[in-house]
């Protein structure tokens, strides 16, 4: 085994406090990677609030490889990557196959809180100075990307991609974007970039300006019944990126006919009247994570296009601040930590190939 | 007034019986229809089990055209029409405007038990002898289509048609068809002339004959846990046509990555688990009757391709047992009332247009 240093909550609520960990020997296709940055994700505050055994989240982070697997082709020591929300998957099934890992019939191996395929144990996650991850699910960093912005891609990012892509995002599209959170602004800068007519919707025109920063075309007040009304039937795509539980009726009148409502903020059941979903064909879907393909495609578009998450930098000290300030909304738009204030040192055995 | 005959329910489950029924004098581009046969739809059933004031169902009929008002261009005395369970709509907004009616913004006027936009009258059905209905929504009934198997595709065809027309059901595409009833059946085998691969879901092995004969090339049986993980994420669209309040969630798990499952046969509210839409961005969908175009092209697709509902033709007399035996499932596939068992005599203004 080696050690490094992370960043871990004993159980729901209690603050996260330093702790060394422990992290595999590499496998014959493991890379080690040296986490600069890691994004704060909301479901990392979800699953602080509802721990029941130790907890180190972190699942869209960016680094440095500095060891690899005597299997490992893609990767060298010094090459610069990023890793997402899974890290591991059957590679067999239809869904696998067709590379969408993340949905994975024998459900993918989630980066922190999952469960390691090989030997069974629980995987801790980026809020942690060293990752070991499977090569096949890191990916090269493409230059030009900061690594700090670059971390929320890897979950908030590639969670709206997908979506976006399957949908058919691009100009002569009209795409609206509920919740301008972690994942909404960058759904925005992102089907902006795709060339999509893009308008925000919020629950107040305090957001303007910040929407046309991003690049949005519009934004709708969803308290005003007359914006509302004036918005029926309009966009071929709604992105709801709200993180609470919450009627998607409102929000289904303003997809046009054969148009989809992309639920991605909220897990859990809704209840939806087949009258909001039958005029117009309307369609309500869902969707989460990216895989292996669309995520290095998000990786080179954001790159091209010069996207990334407007992020606020904290050193990973103040973890326990970044949570609390997004509990309360208070962040544009995502929290990254900065790794480098943990001790640069991790133990590893002789012999290892080191940068 | 004209006055004419049909079949009324005083109120929820009073037996039907024969009364005279009042039709409006003919305005300029109405046409008057002899009612020849009316399909028994789920939703009489469900409109006569929940009726609180006098009712006259029917909203699916072939009949022909008796006479005409001053306007009417598109119709003689004598041209055999269809009509459906819309009569009217605002015809400016938005969706009538693209010719999807059935979702005009004002609610369209339903065939029975709406409103007419004009006088306010409660609409009566088709369940009658005599029906006077605007001319844009009446539809020349193509030869080659027998008038009895024609008339549900006026309502259970059209509803399934849309959905199977907008989700690109056709050659290379895999369709499921779910209940196998008055819209199930003709799923089925719209679906196959369509050039769609087809498969009827069934909670048994019974239907299998009758699903290959109406054109079906594969029968999964929904409640055998082998044959449904089998069939996991294979069909392109899922036609539910099951007319119960039910968990879709079964149903979710065949649709295809980037699918959808449309639910035609049960309004209502619908609780879908987030998880059963999100592996493969599934999509839930709904629909109900159709726009003029489509309905039109619809009657066309059928001529040409020999499709028409499989009906069992009763008597108008025999409405009652009709719905009896509709409530208990013992059809197939759909009950077509036959309404010329009714006095032919209609009174109507001297010196109007007759056939």
């Amino acid at each position: 085994m080696r050690t490094t240093w992370g960043w871990q909550a004993d159980h729901a609520g209690t603050p996260f406090r330093q702790v060394p960990l422990e992290r595999r020997d590499l496998r014959p296709d493991d890379i080690a990677v040296r986490v600069g940055y890691c994004g704060v994700c909301h479901s990392d505050l979800h699953a602080f609030t509802t721990a029941r055994s130790p907890l180190v989240p972190g699942h869209e982070f960016t680094g440095v490889v500095t060891e690899t697997g005597p299997e490992v082709t893609r990767f060298a020591a010094g090459d610069p990557v990023a890793v997402g929300n899974i890290v591991d998957s059957c590679g067999v099934c239809p869904m696998c196959v067709r590379g969408q890992e993340n949905f994975c019939h024998e459900f993918p191996t989630l980066t922190y809180g999952g469960t390691d395929r090989r030997d069974g144990s629980t995987t801790l996650g980026g809020y942690s100075r060293e990752y070991v991850v499977r090569d096949r699910f890191a990916y090269a960093l493409p230059a030009g990307l900061d690594p700090a912005a670059a971390a929320p891609l890897m979950c908030a990012g590639i969670t709206v991609w997908e979506p976006l892509r399957a949908l058919g995002a691009g100009p002569g599209t009209r795409v609206a974007v509920a919740g301008l959170g972690g994942l909404g602004h960058l759904a925005v800068k992102l089907a902006v970039a795709l060339g999509a007519e893009t308008t925000v919707l919020s629950r107040s025109a305090d957001k303007t300006r910040d929407a046309h920063r991003l690049g949005a075309h519009d934004l709708v007040v969803s308290t005003d019944d007359r914006q509302l009304a004036a918005a029926r039937d309009r966009f071929d795509i709604v992105i709801d990126t709200i993180a609470v539980a919450h009627d998607v009726g409102p929000y289904l009148k303003l997809v046009a006919p054969d148009g989809t409502l992309s639920r991605l903020g909220h897990l859990g059941p809704m209840t939806v009247e087949t009258f909001d979903l039958l005029p117009g064909r309307k369609k309500l879907s869902s969707g989460g994570s990216g895989g292996r393909p669309a995520t290095a495609e998000l990786l080179e578009f954001c790159a091209r296009h010069g996207v990334a998450a407007d992020v606020e930098v904290l050193p990973s000290a103040r973890v326990n601040e970044a949570l609390d300030r997004l509990g309360r909304n208070d962040v544009r738009y995502r929290f990254v930590l900065d790794l480098s204030d943990l001790p640069a040192e991790v133990s590893r055995p002789a012999g290892s190939r080191t940068a």
